[in-house]
């Protein structure tokens, strides 16, 4: 596939600085940068050269030049990602989006914002709340751009209550590989004209068009929030549970699992106790309400329900830095497991009834092995994270994608999907036949091909064989 | 366009008749109910022969007898849509879904229901709520099917708190137009395993892919329900005051507006008075809440904020029967409008903010010429419904269509869309190039390509020029 593509010329170079300004092209060492994002084992792929363009007009021209001269571009937000699909697996341009980072409008009457696709969470995220509004979409991660976010379908610890990345977004401008800039949505809730594009284009992973800019849906903060830890002693208890607590219609904004050695790895790598550490599985149960009075009322009724359903005990927190302590446990579970030999993790979805069983066969499917299994996960809304560990040796990177396939088998016939929130990006998509027909593989190249006829744009990712 | 198709031939019938029974298909007089749908001035059109199939694999082989004849294919859900887009206007064959109406699974554990396209709203809603379940879409016609609700991604009264049809669908089952069947989505709710076709098909009426069966989020019932019926002297004062609640956060399930002289059109219609029908504009508010506590609570909060905004006074009926009477009231200001000499109908959304400055000038636009004009609509969400009435004449509609060309336009300069619920169907389709560029068309017409290469699925739907 690589060969399908041609090198910059020198005079391709000179054009791409004529389009994006000089100080907006980088090229040799300093690409190195560019050439991975977070996925564990990153293979890391120089870029011939790096733009940064400050608009969608920019933007539009750089496609146009790449598919005339089969140049192979890569969109690239935060680098972030965990699927590779910000990598440039054939070189090619890296297109940056770090340079288009305005937030153009918070419009508190519509409960929008309009951004440019480089802000990063972190700086929405602030701008909104100085302006008394929220932004709940939280995958972890605070360096990743909207722009990123929105290309994965980012997901995260709060879609029990307020969904994923695709439930914020309300339109979108973008610019096509071919080089037409379109916009889709706007300012509305509702919409039956034409196509649904915004969705379309939202969890493509940046194959289908360039985002430059969104509309995003805000909501009105929550005023007081809790976490309530809640150790049982099987994995089959903890999901139960949850069942219990959403059939009660109790909406917690986010129910997490974690088994006690991914709890023993967290402990060790911040050098803190989490409390009944000793238990078999944990869920960290996210609350939020209006007032104080409402959220004793939920953790007293969710409480109730844990306990009923055999539940050690109900930690809540007794101090805002007791609280963070354990928000910060439950975000460096990867870190700590990825400091500890991280060879690949999985990120499937199931049926939210299933997850224990899920769990319980994944790790069956691992003992045949000397790997290190840990499972955690948002057992809200079934997306469970099974990270695999070793010495890193390539005769366990082999088995680790044998029985990383073998776990995808297992989620697909369970009724699952083998990315709940990460992406296919190049990581994964030689499974993407695991988890579809051909039929649907065939359709969605067939749209590929509507938007990229020159499949210029992040090539070699999502769809396989390309 | 037309000529492109072939007529049906004896042999091919032959071959219908084989393929979903001599029972199900229907040719001749019988036809005349599968040639309108419920759109204002609908056009009829009769198709050559209607068949209504019993399951997706007979689907496919009628779908692939179209193809290698080009004859045209127009799925048919309960035929209530109001632009036309289940009216076969190449004749050619209606594939009715009415034979496919089984509820498949309500799964209690994951809020998830399994059902066929066919199956009415109004089944479907009374079998979930004996299971202890809510589905809470409320386009208002309950003989539409979930699979028309699906296709034109149907709205409703409710969409404030709870999205419309694409936010309750999890996944589906389609069959191409080439005769390939796929399954998208499942039981879970994050995904990022490729394209979301799920997204895609849900509001293409029934032009991209026939939907066979749809998996659907359920939720908890809401336990008490009340309404708000709230009298202003302007719909300025009234569209204030629904953005002053929705910043309290509160969150009412629909917040409608109507105006004058639509009620009285009701009033005279149903023969029953509605309170306080001499003042200009109206809010409807409808809430929900967990128990009598909390709906009056939220209640006496929305009354409050009414009441500093200028509300003339808050009217909450008294008992369950004059609940019904308002809600049958609102529910019957369209076929009052109707008998009225409705001419037509604009299905515009624009930003919540902009719904009063828009109606008002969309009025100034009528007032040239000699029609009625009627609004209402869903103040919570931008979605407004403008009725243009006089005597049915050839001037008339035409005139009719020059003023409701004039409304999308000032819409669409407004931020907004010229369908926020019911479609673009034939009916609106010439409207389209107003709503977006070509370029945008173009691509969504390679979609449709991509679907759909011998273009025999509801043609001439949706995309202009066909």
């Amino acid at each position: 596939m690589a060969g399908k593509y041609n090198k910059l010329t020198d005079s391709l170079i000179s054009s791409l600085i004529e389009i994006v300004g000089p100080g907006n092209v980088i090229s040799g060492e300093a690409c190195e940068n560019y050439s991975r994002d977070e996925t564990p084992n990153c293979r890391p792929v120089l870029p011939e050269v790096v733009v940064r363009p400050e608009n969608a007009v920019a933007i539009a021209r750089v496609l146009r030049l790449a598919c005339e001269n089969k140049i192979p571009v890569t969109p690239r937000g935060g680098g972030t990602g965990l699927s590779a699909g910000a990598v440039p697996i054939y070189g090619g341009i890296v297109l940056s989006l770090e340079k288009m980072e305005r937030i153009l409008e918070i419009d508190e009457a519509n409960f929008t914002a309009t951004v440019e696709a480089g802000v990063t969470l972190e700086k929405f995220t602030l701008a909104v709340s100085e302006r008394g509004l929220y932004f709940p979409l939280y995958p972890g991660e605070k360096t990743a751009t909207l722009g990123g976010n929105m290309a994965t379908n980012a997901g995260g610890m709060r879609a029990v209550r307020y969904g994923v990345a695709r439930n914020f977004i309300l339109g979108l401008e973008a610019v096509l590989p071919t080089g037409e800039i379109i916009q889709t949505g706007g300012k509305y809730f509702k919409c039956s004209t034409g196509y649904d594009l915004t969705q379309l284009i939202t969890g493509s992973e940046g194959t289908l068009a360039v985002i430059t800019s969104m509309i995003l849906k805000l909501t009105n903060p929550a005023g007081r929030s809790e976490i309530l830890l809640v150790p049982f002693n099987s994995l089959g208890e903890a999901i139960g549970t949850v069942q219990e607590i959403l059939k009660k219609g109790l909406r917690p904004i986010g129910i997490e699992f974690m088994q006690r050695n991914v709890v023993e790895l967290a402990e060790r790598f911040t050098g803190k106790e989490i409390p009944y550490h000793q238990y078999a599985s944990f869920l960290m149960i996210l609350i939020e309400a209006e007032n104080e009075e409402e959220i004793l009322d939920q953790a007293s009724r969710i409480s109730e329900i844990c306990l009923l359903r055999n539940a050690v005990d109900v930690f809540i927190p007794g101090s805002e830095r007791a609280k963070r302590d354990l928000m910060e446990a439950r975000e460096k579970m990867y870190p700590a497991v990825q400091h500890n030999g991280l060879l690949t993790m999985a990120d499937v979805v199931v049926p939210r009834s299933s997850i224990a069983e899920f769990v319980e066969k994944a790790e069956a499917l691992t003992q045949k092995s000397s790997l290190g299994f840990f499972a955690v996960g948002h057992a809200g809304d079934g997306n469970v994270h099974i990270m695999l560990t070793g010495t890193s040796s390539g005769a366990n990177e082999k088995l680790a994608q044998e029985i990383l396939r073998d776990i995808y088998e297992l989620g697909v016939s369970m009724g699952g999907m083998i990315s709940g929130e990460h992406g296919i990006g190049a990581e994964k998509k030689a499974f993407l036949p695991l988890a579809m027909n051909r039929e649907k593989i065939e359709l969605m190249r067939r749209i590929k091909k509507a938007f990229d006829p020159y499949n210029i744009l992040n090539p070699g990712k999502v769809l396989y064989p390309d």
